[in-house]
């Protein structure tokens, strides 16, 4: 790990905490943020935390014309004797690099940026909070901040983190969802940037998102972009499919973001000695596996809601109704044992939980 | 057009204009800005011009987590007797539209959009570059600026425009570049952003551009996403290829941006009875048309460079070597044509240039 000293700046006026009831995902933030820049020549430098403020960008500054950037999403838990507990953040920030790479933008220490993260949420840690379903989450990200006109990769970034305590995702919490399948839009393709956590891909997604809410879907199936039949991920979840005892999620192709949640299932289900497999699945095989009464579950995977249960998939303009709509005993299974370890409530077997101090 | 008025606070301190032989592209900006908000509600309001300033953004601002934004680029021209003509801004207008509507991000009233560019260069005129090759690049652009955390349209955005005196695009004038196919990396899929002007693509793009430039190329040449064989358009201009007397350039296929200037040629090459036919072409195609002899020139189009006369082009590992590497006759002719209308020393019989008061 680079030895770098982080300078805290303590905010005078502190703001008032929701209250757990009212909580919404990613609407409200803590008293502090982590910032660091980054110039050419001189690399990263200059880590700070201070109070949660603006940021003031020229505004020829290239995020906001050319789209570099990229983003991480993880959550802080409160155990019940007041333990931080972190999820697997190493693998976000080994994801956050892999971003990086594919953007052009320069690598940040991993171990540093754990360590940053650490310090924040300690220095906010009072904003954790505690009720069932509730955590921080934590959005660490990298903006390119040159005044520049023009397609190149900027000389300069902002890594910033900030933090945001959140209730459930799905204001229903788990909760079986519906979800369309996506024929006209693509998401990401083979040679492009699916694979990264950058900004562009989100932006993509919106359109598809805004007609499949007006049909009463909550996100969209993304198919692959070039034959437009094989499954790749839900909006901002991977997903899995029971199939006669077997489960299947497809496999990371080049063009799939890969979730840590879907690492973690994977392992839990091997641990378990249920089947589980990596591999292109298309859509018609899962339509046909639904005719033939063993489409069992069907799950998405994200650190946002955790197990998403998918209790209605649309596609080939009919309505398939998995686990008669609803929360299937394996997600339920996945569910309860992920956010056990999470939470601290389970022994966690598997060494994903890292403790701030 | 909408009826709003458009305040002005000039700027106190005036900066030191660029020497003309040192004007870059894209890195010096005026005295001032226009700037507009949208909130949910309350629509597009409060259109002011304001002395050129930081934006000040809270770090959740959605354009810097999922890259909801688009820009325009076009330019203007101070004439001997110092007129101020602007090139087709109606088409940057109606194209701007067309991107807010793939992004989801609200319409904007375009004739308004093109009156508060004419206000804004009136206030900035004598930023206007005189030198051969030189003008005031015009950059408008939409950026999402709702504190949130999640993967929806905002309900905020600022529509801004800043100005750039430039030099020519790349520092040797017209002048033969060299073009690399690109075979790993792609830029766009059919049901992807490919047609809209927002981020997300060009960040997209430096990965494959920043190997390219390494190995000596300016820019990329972009194949389809989908068969990888389809040629689509290089870094940030359409491309032409002139075949055995006859000009080609691909069809608007739902993932190339339809560029102003690709439309001003097509129309100009018709109108001297020039053959120019817009349908799919391949690599091998053009390959081919290589090793018979028959492939005359190839230039890239785009408001930056105007037209970019390609000398050499990488692909089949082989280099391709293009009317000697030299500026073909039609290229420059082309280019003095459109410079000339768009400079008003020609005369524009296409209804093209719009005089600023
Ligand atoms: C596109 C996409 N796929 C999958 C995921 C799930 O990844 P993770 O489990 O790491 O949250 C996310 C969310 O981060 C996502 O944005
Ligand atoms: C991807 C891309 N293609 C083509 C063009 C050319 O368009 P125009 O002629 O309108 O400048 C541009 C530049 O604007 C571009 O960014």
């Amino acid at each position: 790990m680079k030895d770098y000293t982080i300078d805290i700046t303590l905010s005078e006026a502190r703001k008032e905490k929701p209250v757990a009831e009212q909580l919404q995902f990613g609407k409200t933030f803590t008293d502090h943020m982590f910032i660091m820049d980054y110039t050419e020549g001189k690399g990263w430098h200059d880590p700070r935390i201070v109070p949660y403020q603006p940021l003031i960008l020229d505004p020829a500054a290239m995020v906001f014309h050319y789209g570099q950037s990229v983003f991480e999403g993880l959550k802080a838990y409160l155990t019940k004797d007041e333990a931080i507990l972190l999820f697997r953040p190493d693998k976000n920030m080994e994801r956050l690099n892999r971003s990086n790479d594919r953007l052009c933008i320069p690598r940040i220490d991993e171990e540093f940026a754990i360590e940053a993260l650490k310090q924040l949420i300690s220095v906010d840690r009072d904003w954790i909070p505690t009720a069932e379903g509730t955590s921080l989450y934590i959005r660490p990200f990298v903006i390119s901040t040159e005044p520049f006109l023009g397609v190149a990769p900027s000389s300069r970034y902002q890594f910033i983190i900030i933090l945001s305590p959140v209730g459930s995702y799905y204001k229903e919490g788990i909760h079986p969802v519906k979800i369309a399948v996506e024929s006209e839009f693509v998401r990401a393709v083979l040679g492009g940037t699916g694979t990264a956590k950058t900004g562009g891909n989100y932006a993509a997604s919106l359109k598809a998102q805004q007609v499949s809410n007006l049909k009463g879907y909550s996100q969209v199936l993304w198919l692959d972009g070039v034959e437009r039949k094989y499954i790749e991920e839900v909006g901002s979840m991977n997903i899995f499919f029971k199939i006669n005892g077997e489960v299947i999620t497809p496999s990371l192709n080049g063009s799939i973001l890969e979730g840590v949640t879907r690492n973690s299932i994977i392992s839990l289900l091997k641990h378990w000695d249920i089947p589980i497999v990596e591999r292109r699945i298309s859509i018609d095989e899962v339509y046909e596996a639904y005719k033939e009464g063993v489409l069992e579950e069907a799950f998405g995977t994200g650190t946002a809601a955790v197990i998403s249960p998918i209790g209605e998939l649309f596609m080939k303009e009919e309505k398939l109704i998995i686990n008669n709509s609803q929360t299937g005993e394996l997600s339920k299974k996945l569910y309860d044992t992920l956010t056990g370890i999470q939470t601290g409530k389970d022994i966690d077997s598997f060494g994903w939980v890292v403790k701030v101090n």
